[in-house]
C-alpha cells in the first residue's frame, strides 16, 4: 500500500510536472500576478457569442501552452482529468470533444485542480499512463449568472462574498521529467460545520481545508514549516484567517508560510473583489501562471498546494441547506523524496 | 504500462467485487427487475422533503447495503468515487456529508458507474486502497424540474425521449476477494456526431458506445462473442438499434449478446418510458440489483458493463449546441484472466 495514512498517499515514483499553461481574462491580467500567464484576454468573450462558450475556449487555450511547453502532442496524452462550474460541466466537455483523449470528467467545486492532480498523479504512479492533463476552468460572467444572477441585474453582494476568476490552468504530469514532483495527496472528507451563507464560502470551506492540512501533517510527520509555502484555494482573506486561527489554536503558527490564492490573485488596494478570488480557475491559474514558475526560477522548493471546494448549488441553498466542504492536499517538489 | 491499447488498462491485480447494493423508486420496483432490488421506495420520497434530498436518502441506503454485504464499516473504505446528474452533484456531497471517507466527485452523466469503477478499480490495482466504493445516483423528479420542466406542468415527451430512473447503485471494490473481477477498462473519448435533439439522447451517444466498443474489442483482441453479455446504459430503445446497425456494417453480429439497461429496466408493454431508462441510476442499479447477481447464480461469466453518458446541459442546449456522448467500458469476468 501507498498510503500512509487515513488520506495520504506517499508516491513511490512521483510524476512530473512537464508542462503547465494558463489563460486568464482582463481583470486577472490586470492583478498582481498578471505578468505570469501565458494569455490574457481582451475581453472576456475569447472571441466566442456566449460567456460558456468562451470558457471552453480558455481551456483550450491553457492546454495548448501546457501540451508546448510539456513538448508532446495531444495524441500524446494517456487521459485528460478535468472538469468546471458549469451545470453538468459543459465548458470541459465541449473542449474535450474536439481533443480524442480518453477523459475522466470531475467536479470538485473549486477544488478541481486538486483533485485532478491528485487522481492525475495515481494514474501515473500506478502505471496506467505515461503523460496526463489535469484541466479545469471557471469565468466569472457564466458563472454569475447561473450562481447568482444575470450581470445586468447589477446585484450586489456583501463584504464576504468571493469573486469567481476568469481563467483556466492546465497541467501535464509525466511518468519522467526533471521535476517538480508530486510527491504525496492528502485527499480531503466532506467537511460541514453548519454555514448555511453561500456568500460566505470562505467560511464555509475552511473547516475542510484546516481538516485536510492537519491530517496531512500528521501522516507525514512534516511541520508547516517544511514547505516554503502552503496555499489554499480559494477561501479569501477570510477563509485564510480561519485557518491561521483554527492552527493558532492547536499552538501552530502558520502565518509565516501560508498564503491563499484567492488572495494572491487580486490587488484588494486597486481591484474590488471582495474577500478575493474564486472559482476552480483561481487556484488553477496562480499554480500555472505563478507557483510552478516560482519552482522554475529557484525560489519555491516544497509546496503544498490544497485545492478547496464548497460542495453546494443554488438548490440546496434555497433549500436551506448548510454548504459542505472539501480540501484535497498536494504536495510538491523539486526532489522526488521532498526536498529537506 | 497497464495500458494495452490507446483506451484500454488490462489490470496485473484485477479488483474484486466484493460488495454491491441497490435503492430504487416504487416504479423501477415494478419493472421485470424488481424483485432484485436491496430496497424499493413506497413513494419516491424516502422519507424526505424534497426530490433532491430523496437522492441523497437513495444513494445512503444504496452504500449501506453494499458495505453490509462486503462485511465491512464505512471507516475501512479508503476512497469513495461518487456523482449524479444534480447540478453541482448535491444529492452526492450531501450524502457523503456523514460518511467521514476521502473522497473524489466524479461528473460523466449517464456514465458515472462506469467512470467511477474504472478510476476505482485504477486506484486499487495501482496499490492506493483495499477498498473503494462506486457510487452514483438519478432520480426522475429532482432530474425533470431540473432539465425540464415541474411535474406539475406535465410536459409531453416525443417516443425517442427516456425516462429518467429513480435509483441508486454502489459496489465496493477491494485488493482481496474471491471476485467477480474488473479485468480491463477502456475508457471513453468524448464523441460528437451532431445531434442537437436534447430528446433524442440515446441518438447522441450510440456513437460514443460503438466508438468505446470497438477499441476495446481491437485493443484486447476480443470478440463480442467472448461476453455472455454486452450491456450499454443508458442507450434505451433506439441507441440500442443504432450500435447494433453500426456493427452491422461492419460485419459484424451483436445481437446475439448486447443489451442495454435502459431496456432491460422498465416493461415497456406495462410501464410508458417512450425510449426506456436513463440517468447514472439506470445502469447502476441494472449492475447491482440484476448484473451481479447473476454472477452469484452463475448465469454470468463475462460482462462487458458499458456506461454512456450525454455531456450536455440545458444551457448548452438553449445555446444550439450539440450534444457530445462518451462511453466507458468496464470488463467484469468470474476469473481473473478473464474466462474463456
Amino acid at each position: 500500500m501507498k498510503k500512509i495514512g487515513r488520506q495520504t498517499v506517499r508516491f513511490p515514483s512521483p510524476p512530473a510536472i512537464v508542462g503547465f499553461g494558463s489563460a486568464v481574462g482582463t481583470k486577472e491580467g490586470q492583478g498582481p500576478l498578471g505578468q505570469c500567464f501565458d494569455f490574457v484576454g481582451k475581453d472576456d468573450s475569447f472571441g466566442e457569442k456566449s460567456w460558456e462558450k468562451a470558457e471552453t475556449a480558455m481551456q483550450k487555450k491553457a492546454l495548448s501552452f501546457a501540451l508546448k511547453k510539456a513538448g508532446i502532442q495531444t495524441g500524446q496524452l494517456d487521459y485528460i482529468l478535468a472538469g468546471d462550474l458549469l451545470n453538468q460541466c459543459i465548458a470541459t466537455s465541449y473542449s474535450l470533444r474536439s481533443q480524442n483523449v480518453p477523459f475522466f470528467g470531475l467536479y470538485g467545486a473549486c477544488s478541481t485542480m486538486a483533485e485532478s492532480l491528485s487522481l492525475g498523479a495515481m494514474l501515473v504512479d500506478g502505471g496506467f499512463a505515461n503523460y496526463v492533463a489535469a484541466l479545469t476552468s471557471s469565468h466569472f460572467c457564466s458563472a454569475e449568472r447561473q450562481y447568482r444572477n444575470p450581470l445586468e441585474y447589477g446585484g450586489q453582494k456583501p463584504p464576504t462574498a468571493q469573486w469567481t476568476t476568469t481563467g483556466s490552468g492546465a497541467v501535464i504530469l509525466s511518468k519522467k521529467g526533471k521535476g517538480p514532483y508530486i510527491t504525496h495527496v492528502t485527499t480531503g472528507k466532506v467537511v460541514d460545520k453548519g454555514i448555511t451563507d453561500a456568500n460566505n464560502m470562505g467560511a464555509a470551506m475552511a473547516p475542510a481545508a484546516y481538516a485536510t492540512l492537519k491530517a496531512h501533517f500528521e501522516e507525514t510527520g512534516r511541520e508547516p514549516a517544511f514547505y516554503d509555502l502552503i496555499v489554499t484555494g480559494d477561501l479569501g482573506s477570510l477563509g485564510k484567517e480561519i485557518v491561521i486561527d483554527f492552527f493558532r489554536r492547536d499552538g501552530v503558527d502558520l502565518s509565516g508560510c501560508y498564503h491563499d490564492c484567492g488572495v494572491l490573485l487580486f490587488d484588494p488596494k486597486t481591484q474590488d473583489v471582495h474577500a478575493g478570488g474564486s472559482g476552480c480557475g483561481c487556484s488553477a491559474v496562480v499554480l500555472t501562471g505563478h507557483l510552478l514558475r516560482e519552482f522554475q526560477q529557484g525560489r519555491l522548493k516544497n509546496l503544498l498546494f490544497c485545492g478547496t471546494g464548497a460542495l453546494h448549488s443554488p438548490t440546496s441553498t434555497m433549500q436551506g441547506e448548510s454548504v459542505p466542504g472539501i480540501c484535497h492536499a498536494v504536495a510538491i517538489s523539486t526532489e522526488k523524496g521532498g526536498t529537506q
